[in-house]
């Protein structure tokens, strides 16, 4: 058994979400039928961080097995062939250990959360980024961000359909940098709750428009119940930027590192 | 008579171009046909600097008359509501003097050329860069850029069907600079010959994969003609960022000037 590490870029405009879903089209089957089309083998596709439909990733991590040693180079150019116009495409294949896996081995996930705050709706943007036309105030953001930064229950920015046995998270990173007319939001954690991050930036907005003080959004912080928080933001502004793993996670590849750079 | 100046972005995959073609959409079109819609007036848009099929615009400016004195922050939100879904969004309207002219006003204009020098394919900035898998030395490519600044005759980068009157043009900015995977390339010109930005980087990409020597591009420079130099680089990474005026140009606007800034 050989086990395959893929670090992978996706478009969400073009995907109902990563997971495989009957009659839409999924980033999880383009790759299983990538590697059906290359190897001939059926094989199951396991992910570091799952996306929602419209969410894109800039270094998603995925695993499979096969029964066959392919070399990684050759592998990355025969699955990008069949991957071509998906609007998903491989970045970097590596063979690994059997005790690396995708979503379990995962010390940490990071996510960009984009925003164009400008009154003029969005072209070359548009899918990309979430717009928000009145002029939010960046710094009122992060102050009122800093009470999320450490271990707490996060039910107030949990989705209903969340799946966590636990509403606690640890969250490392947060906060909002403005660049000409965008504004980019950062975050890391081991791991999120269902919609937490579009949860957070959503309930942040209201701050950012002074539509809620810092101490309306500390109180609904602490009501631990998602109906005192604010709206989801869209899917269209989301990144799934990288995955941390251990330094002995790392595997052995064809191709130099690549680093994620967003076009942002 | 009353002269508007408006600043407009838009996304270059939406049209055949910005001048008026007969069955194909312009921008030209778009923003005729929605002051016809705001004002029931006939217009004739006059622009900063006519782009191709697939060009894309950060702040691209025009200028149209009309016979009735419209304030700027309600035609700005008036225009852009009919324009909404078009692909392209007036950023700012201001009323300027009669002497005041789009294109011949025009002090200076700036370009960026977006580079993904990746193996893979792009997905999340498909039609938006040019896509060379082979990685370039942007270091080689400055220094053979170096020759073009000043004024020179640009013949080697001149397109057949130019209406300029000479090939002589005065560059003022011309460099690469690197961003993780991608490479911008900023040119400044008071104005240019037909395709001469996209033929300048089509040119030295061949030095940057070192195809070409930088005393190979001087030669291909100093020869004088188009069919020495190199290929023409797609529409695809190709955005016109902004105009310069003398400042006695500059009208009034209901709303905050709105710099240009990228997603890049």
């Amino acid at each position: 058994m050989f086990r395959y590490k893929l670090t992978l870029e996706y478009d969400g405009r073009h995907f109902h979400g990563f997971q495989r879903q009957d009659g839409f089209k999924s980033v999880q089957q383009c790759v299983e039928e990538a590697v059906f089309s290359f190897t001939q083998s059926h094989t199951r596709v396991h992910v570091a961080g799952r996306t929602d439909k419209g969410v894109h990733a800039l270094a998603q991590v995925i695993h499979f097995d096969l029964n066959r040693d392919i070399d990684a180079f050759k592998m990355l150019m025969a699955l990008n062939a069949f991957l071509r116009d998906t609007g998903c495409i491989i970045l970097k294949v590596e063979q690994v250990n059997e005790d690396f896996h995708a979503r379990f081995s995962a010390k940490a996930r990071s996510y960009v959360y984009k925003i164009l705050n400008r009154r003029a709706y969005p072209t070359i943007d548009l899918g990309r980024v979430w717009h928000v036309p009145k002029t939010l105030d960046v710094d009122l953001m992060n102050e009122a961000a800093k009470c999320l930064l450490g271990t707490h229950d996060f039910s107030t920015f949990r989705a209903a359909e969340c799946q966590s046995s636990s509403p606690i998270k640890t969250l490392d990173i947060l906060f909002f940098e403005k660049k000409g007319d965008f504004i980019e939001c950062f975050v890391k954690s081991r791991s999120f709750l269902y919609h937490q991050v579009r949860n957070m930036v959503g309930t942040l907005k209201l701050v950012g428009e002074k539509k809620w003080t810092i101490d309306d959004f500390q109180k609904a912080f602490e009501k631990k119940s998602r109906k005192d928080g604010g709206p989801t933001a869209p899917a269209d502004g989301l990144y799934f930027v990288s995955v941390d793993y251990d330094q002995n996670m790392v595997g052995t590849t064809g191709i130099e590192p690549v680093p994620p750079t967003m076009s942002t």
